[in-house]
């Protein structure tokens, strides 16, 4: 099967065998899969991950020993845990410690024609939702796992600092609550897109706006650490930062400003994918404006040279 | 009266006006008055501040115009609200944008034989209460502050990091919730104060034990970077990081870890008074044995050469 196999320095579209499928687990034939940061981070070196890559996707079961899941479509938890440890018995397989991760962590993932997954990491997406929509239930989980993680008041005052594709998704799902939003980004364009959820900032504009100390909440989203830096600035005392950028690098910091404001700091990563179909299936997030571009498997040198575009869609029949 | 006072470069004993009090405010003559590791960092350089050092004390009410608090032995909030802020009017006069805060800023403290406070600040010792015990009431105020910002269940895994006098107190406090309970430290001896209240590990033998990510929470009161390092290593996935560890210095730390394990980190501070008060008289928490000297103002550069040692008292009458 055509798959995108990244090496550890670079991505090559190489024939590999169809995976097969393990005991409790289905096969499935992906019909669309899309480009996350997480991806072009590990391109960077972050994780050491070889294998092929991918961890968003609609796909069709083609093969299970599930026959309710045989010729549904679906969309998968990414992460596999053992099924033994105490995290997996408390439900918590995306923190083993000897899970395994699609795309990510000694799995192959959805960069391909086929995945495998445990057929319980697997949710079937209603006939009302799109493949193109679908395709968004992994980091529509991501930002809902915010909500999870923290509870987000409706008199709160929040901001989200980003304004790439996943900081549009977070701050969709954050205006659900009613706070009051206000998203920081570099670009006018990107923040223009969130105008009737959030009041959109410059980068540039944040000094001059006298918002210092002024939010409960801040959401990180900005893949550096310059994002929680202006997080620490923008929010009061007693406020919480909720962080969601991984990234390959250090970053110089002075927790003696978190103790004396005592501040939070919330990491959150993966989230519930049930509670990302039924946010799409009510149609509450827009999803679509969010497609830059919908590129053949063969296509992925282009697909990866985009710089600052939104989502990125492989089509893997086209 | 007779002062310590730090010029930004070094302590001195002087003779100072007695202050006076304003409208709301006591006239407080101290009895005992205690030395804190934040003192050590004010001398290092933290904060900037210059005048009379000392946050820890009790003392006598000798004139108030609150006629009930007069001749009354009394311990004090040291946060010093503006009392017009969104902070104050909610009660958080300890995040007050323009607090004074006693010893620390922009107020002088109790290394003298007089201190004013705001009355509402001041809080009446039992009479079951010695001057040694509540001399202790404003550090395990900041001890308690940990379990007002933090929910540390029975069956909880809790590591406290250090074995410093705030390390003393809160193990002793945290030990309370019946959680499991050890202490990492430097030192032999003052790790064996503890043994009765948790499980003692000497530094030098955390990487033997296999311990790491075994911990739901981490207390960090080692007042340096280290402490977090550390917390980061021993805390399981989706644990707590309490930091209470203040120093002149940044660190360098890896924030995608936090996302990673979905960590959480919670900055605390000072901590209700009266809750203190009530968890000395009920005498469950020990602090004799955390004296270690007792010297009077005029042998102040005794009472600061101290090395390692616990707690250092000054008694101003002696």
């Amino acid at each position: 099967m055509r798959s995108l196999y990244f090496d550890g320095e670079q991505i090559n579209l190489v024939n590999l065998e169809k995976p097969i499928r393990l005991k409790g687990e289905s096969l499935v034939k992906v019909l669309l899969t899309s480009i996350c940061n997480t991806d072009i981070e590990i391109i960077k070196g972050y994780k050491g991950f070889t294998g092929v890559l991918g961890h968003e996707f609609v796909g069709v079961v083609e093969d299970s020993d599930d026959e309710k899941l045989i010729g549904k479509r679906v969309v998968g938890d990414i992460n596999i845990g053992c099924g033994k440890c105490r995290f997996c018995k408390e439900g918590y397989n995306n923190h083993c410690l000897d899970r395994k991760v699609l795309g990510i962590k000694d799995k192959n993932g959805s960069f391909a024609e086929y995945i495998t997954l445990p057929n319980e990491n697997l949710y079937v997406v209603p006939d009302s939702v799109s493949d193109m929509e679908a395709v968004f239930a992994e980091p529509m989980a991501a930002a809902l796992q915010i909500l999870q993680c923290h509870h987000i008041r409706p008199t709160d005052k929040v901001v989200v600092i980003g304004d790439g594709k996943l900081s549009q998704l977070i701050t969709q799902v954050v205006s659900l609550s009613s706070c009051h939003l206000f998203v920081v980004g570099k670009h006018r364009d990107k923040l223009d897109f969130l105008k009737h959820r959030a009041k959109p900032i410059l980068l540039d504009e944040v000094d001059s706006l006298n918002i210092e100390g002024e939010f409960d909440v801040a959401i990180d989203c900005t893949g550096n650490d310059q994002g929680l830096k202006l997080a620490e600035k923008l929010i009061k005392a007693m406020g919480t930062i909720v962080l969601k950028s991984t990234y390959n690098s250090d970053g110089l910091f002075n927790p003696t400003n978190w103790v004396v404001n005592e501040m939070k700091i919330v990491g959150t990563r993966c989230g519930p994918m049930d509670a990302a179909l039924r946010l799409i299936e009510r149609k509450l997030v827009r999803t679509d404006y969010l497609v830059s571009e919908v590129y053949a498997l063969e296509d992925y040198e282009k697909a990866f040279s985009k710089k600052n575009k939104l989502k990125v869609i492989i089509d893997i029949d086209k």
